[in-house]
């Protein structure tokens, strides 16, 4: 089961679980493996930036990489992040991960690339070093530091065929979508668009021609709701399940700190044992935490309101 | 009147007014005025990043600052962004401006800044350079590059006196103001905080000690409605509120194309004749304005519900 | 006299003499002028960030160009450094500056610049708001921090005719030059190179098909004797006479503290009153003075050995 | 033989050869240790940046590290390189390279370091990790963006004991080095001090106190050669030397194409078998070669002429 361009629905970017010392929680992997299936996600996307990939060796790599796709087994896609300095690494682990059994691979482009020449390189040298392989780019300019215009993807998706996805996390991106679309409209090859940003712009993301989400917040339920609701035309709904999970999601989505309060949900709803980031991460304070508990309290009032 | 550490509600970041063809509209900036203040605003901050105010000349800026000082008349106080390459234009500005009958002028870093000591020495030399003129400190990193540490903040506010209030734009940055606060608890000098980032933290700022807002959404009632019912002890209510304008909030705060959002609705509200960016500037697209129209919709009903 | 695709020889980026005070001296403009003028000058190049620019009032800025062009009186070409944040206040300086005579001017991209349609577009506007005034594109991305391909200088020149030079301040940046000359042998317009980085390239950018250099290293007789063996065919005489300047050019090209080595020495031979940089600027210590005192000694001997 | 505070002299950072086809050439790795010693190198330095380490598996970098130690065989320290994303990954490969008989490690910054805690915090996490190793902190903003202030370097050498050296290669940064001797002077503890920046300014850091060259000029000798001659108190015959390589040095100092040069110079010495670097690295084009030929050619002169 390869990644291909007709990938759709909710993939999951999944958290990296540690134990409160550092070490790797493997048992929590399945249990978190457990959650986001249980609340729909058509897929799961490991090792990315707020799966403190950067912070893993390569045997840790892999042993997270083995231990989700045995718990997976199967029933949904897995994609595996694999940015890496380097091209020797990259390579090294993704075909470790997919000699396991993944979907495809992830792969943001490193912050050094300015010019849409250097960018186009890069990817078509990505392209070529990992074979068959089917990959997501990942574009997320707040991170990378990289700005991808719609023709540098343009030509992107025209040059490598194994450019099968677009992880579209730029901000202001709602025109991005649009331009890719007019071009895939146009007879250019029409790659799978789902998006990042914490699940922020979805349901405008959608309406402009987004294929779903991949991304992490802690309910995943929300972004599987929206995007059923809006293929069933039910874009009110959808906007109203938006409004509803939209002032966590918001408080979620800070940089840094986001991930320890994504932890820190994902915690209390038992898809893992430790909120724990590992060293260096952020800690959330007493604040915080009275402020998440208020805005799940909310929240949760809010939801009920709505059935 | 001078701009003071006691400052506090809501400053709302003006925008500039142009006409379609790309000239000052001098006079949408009396319409503009009286709106703000019809709103509730405490106070108007010009010239700044959202005013467009690296399109101008200087002349042009002086105009802009003897026209809203002349509407304003004295009803509130008036801050001006003079935030420049270097000091002597910066200080021709103020001088300008302060002459004028500002309270207060605004600087936020040069994104060449790195160390700690680099960017003290800036606000030192700002500071001495100003004179007696009371001063803003902008800290906006997402949009200046420069991350300064509450520890940097401590040190300029202890060293320079005319630093009178930290724009408070950083994101995250909720324990930014808990630490700006406990060292004064301790008995720093205490600077006004008001905060930015479009308003989309208002609630949780407030409660870790901010003194209010500046920043430019264009339902600054938002802003008043949340800071009254904080200063009441009306938590759920405040955030109730909060709640129903944060979809539209959210859209507006898009880097870039969020300045064309503001515009377009304070348009549509009767506060400046013409959408209009100066040129280099976004324009929207139908599906913005699609999706703007449908979030004011959304918005309205959603707080006559709360009525 | 206006600049043309024709330009060629030594532009020497002036320096802005100021008193010990601060304050501009205009009679050093005077001195300054000679001096470069008597050393070979086929052109100068004012308000340059070499020259301080951007620690000007706009009035000074005007006041610096009409003094240097009223004791020019025609010489030579002058071209004028605009850069701004913003077009109004560019195109205001371009205009009073040419109604004084400047022969040109010249425009950095600003560092916000990242995607190649980025760049095309900021000059695109910058030739249409500057109308019939041909400029100089400044290339020097160590400062600007945007780099351009040749293939974007390349759609600059074709979409942009009254961009008639180059200065190329790439590093590294042969390659550059080739390319950019391989695209006028095929029929683009060829335009004028000159080239930056103090001069340290300077035998091997003509080599490649530079037409000069546009730099402001305090003997511009260096670079005038380069270029002019250079174009009488003595590469080897070129290289000789760089080889005795390159310890002391190298110095003086350190970022940030070169200003302070340029000024010591211009001050030192006469050209200016001062070695003071306007604040925030650096200072010499006593150890980089006694170093620059003998790499001085030790060029005039190298020199003599040569003649 | 573990690197200390008192490390001094050349120590030559290592390229890593490669064949034409893109493999590891191991081999090589005994010719080049080979011809570093004879060049009288006091040390090693492998797998740093021009080390093209990030393009290297894990494994491949303890092959380089295990062949390389082997063929030194404790004749001089070797530091190695383990600047890594994570901590996790960066403790490994000390740990296998220490096994194997390293002298210790070098560690730069990661770049998305702003504030002054942030870089000590990050250097103490790396001490704590890293544990009884000592480790070399390379302070090269150009290429890691991170500036480092000397009070920083300061603090970080108060607080962690086992960094023990400075690979300085800010630029400008003799006022760093003297500030730093300041701090030793008045009772710091005094790290060693090896300067980079291809040895383009080895005579001045020298007199401002550093302790010798860390850096990979494929002219070994003339760092060894200016070190002994400043040892000596011959410091005219220091710096005739250093003008005799100057114009190559200044050469093979180009960013990014830099290291292209470097391995052309060292395959053509017989140092190594090809001067390939692995993709994607840039090629020398025809008048690269040129040049370099050009340039060897005239140093051979004039260093003949020195004799």
């Amino acid at each position: 089961m390869l990644l291909d361009e007709t990938a759709a629905g909710v993939y999951v970017i999944a958290v990296t679980p540690f134990r409160d010392d550092g070490a790797l929680d493997l048992s929590s992997l399945d249990s978190m493996v457990d959650f986001y299936l249980e609340k729909g996600a058509d897929g799961l996307t490991i090792l990315g930036m707020m799966g403190e990939a950067p912070k893993l060796t390569g045997a840790e790599s892999v042993a997270v990489a083995r231990q989700v796709l045995r718990r997976v087994d199967g029933r949904v896609p897995v994609v595996v992040g694999v940015s890496a300095p380097g091209f020797a690494s990259m390579v090294e682990l993704a075909q470790a991960v997919m000699d396991l059994g993944a979907a495809g691979v992830m792969v943001a482009p490193p912050s050094t690339l300015r010019t849409d020449d250097q960018i186009v390189q890069y990817y078509r040298t990505a392209g070529d070093m990992l074979g068959a392989t089917p990959f997501v780019l990942q574009d997320f300019p707040l991170s990378t530091q990289v700005q991808i215009s719609p023709a540098v993807l343009d030509r992107i998706i025209a040059a490598v065929p194994t450019c099968v996805m677009i992880k579209h996390e730029d901000w202001p991106g709602l025109a991005k979508i649009e331009a890719l679309r007019q071009t895939s409209a146009k007879g250019g090859r029409r790659v799978s668009i789902l998006t990042g940003n914490g699940g922020l712009f979805l349901p405008e993301e959608l309406q402009r021609g987004a294929d779903g989400a991949m991304t992490g917040f802690a309910y995943p339920e929300m972004m599987v709701g929206i995007s059923t609701r809006h293929a069933a035309g039910d874009s009110e709904g959808a906007q109203d399940l938006f409004d509803a999970y939209l002032p966590l999601a918001r408080y979620e989505q800070q940089p840094g700190l986001g991930l320890a309060v994504r932890k820190y949900i994902l915690a209390k709803r038992g898809a893992i044992a430790s909120a724990s980031l590992r060293r260096p991460g952020p800690k959330l304070g007493a604040a915080d935490i009275r402020e998440i508990e208020r805005l799940i309290a909310r929240q949760t009032r809010r939801l009920d309101s709505l059935r």
